[in-house]
């Protein structure tokens, strides 16, 4: 059995959890205080971050390349299309959520307003916070724009791209910063994802002193 | 041909020529002041950053996805190992780069140091560039580590690995912010990365303002 160590409202851990939990990779989840840096998880990932991901006798870290390792060694359920140009579009949304999105918004509110608490860090700086609510009204607008031309986020299959935005769009979920009437297409896709059986664990999620809204496990939010 | 918007000292457009270059795919550079948001760029990338690939009819960003897409289309000089565990190994330590190598390294050094200049945003942080200085070191440790067990970063052949990290490695060198004499171990893997035909172009660079020194673009360093 695989073994996930990680932290239940990291974007990160929830896209690696989602493709296993859709591969039906059976995981052990570890939670990892790792801004603590204890020297055994240091060996386990020198870059001492979350996810790190026990499988098939290897130790593996960096959840972009955690993802594409399971899906060349796991490829029955394939979260990946196989024609290059589509391929490309799927890593290339997957680095939109990754890289941008997690600047501009998941750090400036999950991190904000939940990570520094947990991690005794202070409080919310609240230019940050403003930021991020600010921030993620562009990105729903170009979720919906692409999700008007295509079923899906990166073309008409479900893909790792989907998981990757429904990973962060669930953290941010957790605390109440997403708003779901600023566009009906955005809701729906995510009232999608969230049905699958792949999002059960994360719709579980409990994180000490900061209990989740009613509508966060709700399918019909 | 290709084309491709880019900034000279930019570690992602680096890794994208050295990916090119090495594939014997020409390719036309034009320099693109992507933070000044022209709406003809957005209209490429509305992420507004580069690199952005003009290829075969379509426009590419995410300099990751941009890379994986080079390696499936145009395979014949491969950068990429075949086995899964390899892959894992070579997108591991390109993340590692791109991501912790950049936020603690390159963003604290060429970024305060010639980006703030040239976008006119100022002076360079005395903080961040002391927090780079610093970290540089544990990075050339964590390199010599690597290469103490192997040839290349990521196992016995050349991959992306290495020329994404020689993309950090040699903006940092333009710089001046690269001690070669930490460690002979790192010195000899970008003695030999530095001498490939792929990376004159890069050797070729010049930014306005910030002439290079005079080991940046010699061979025997």
């Amino acid at each position: 059995m695989a073994t996930l160590f990680h932290v239940p409202l990291s974007p990160f851990c929830r896209k690696v959890r989602l493709s296993l939990a859709e591969k039906r990779i059976e995981c052990e989840l570890i939670e990892e205080r790792y801004w603590e840096k204890d020297s055994d998880f240091l060996r386990r990932n020198p870059a001492a971050k979350v996810p790190v991901l026990k499988i098939d006798g290897r130790t593996l870290s960096e959840s972009a390349a955690i993802c594409e390792y399971l899906e060349e060694v796991y490829p029955e359920v394939s979260l990946m299309p196989s024609a290059p140009e589509a391929r490309y579009e799927v890593r290339r949304i997957v680095g939109w959520f990754d890289d941008k999105f997690h600047s501009e918004v998941t750090a400036n509110l999950v991190y904000e307003r939940v990570n520094k608490k947990v991690m005794g860090q202070g409080y919310p700086d609240s230019k940050n916070v403003k930021a991020g609510a600010k921030a993620i009204k562009f990105h729903l607008d170009y979720m919906t724009w692409l999700l008007e031309q295509r079923r899906w986020l990166a073309g008409n299959e479900m893909t790792l791209a989907d998981f990757a935005a429904a990973a962060h769009l669930s953290s941010l979920d957790y605390i109440s910063d997403v708003d779901w009437n600023r566009s009906e297409t955005v809701k729906d896709w995510y009232a999608k994802i969230k049905s699958r059986p792949a999002f059960r664990s994360i719709l579980a999620d409990q994180v000490s002193g900061f209990p989740p809204p009613p509508h966060y496990a709700d399918l019909d939010f």
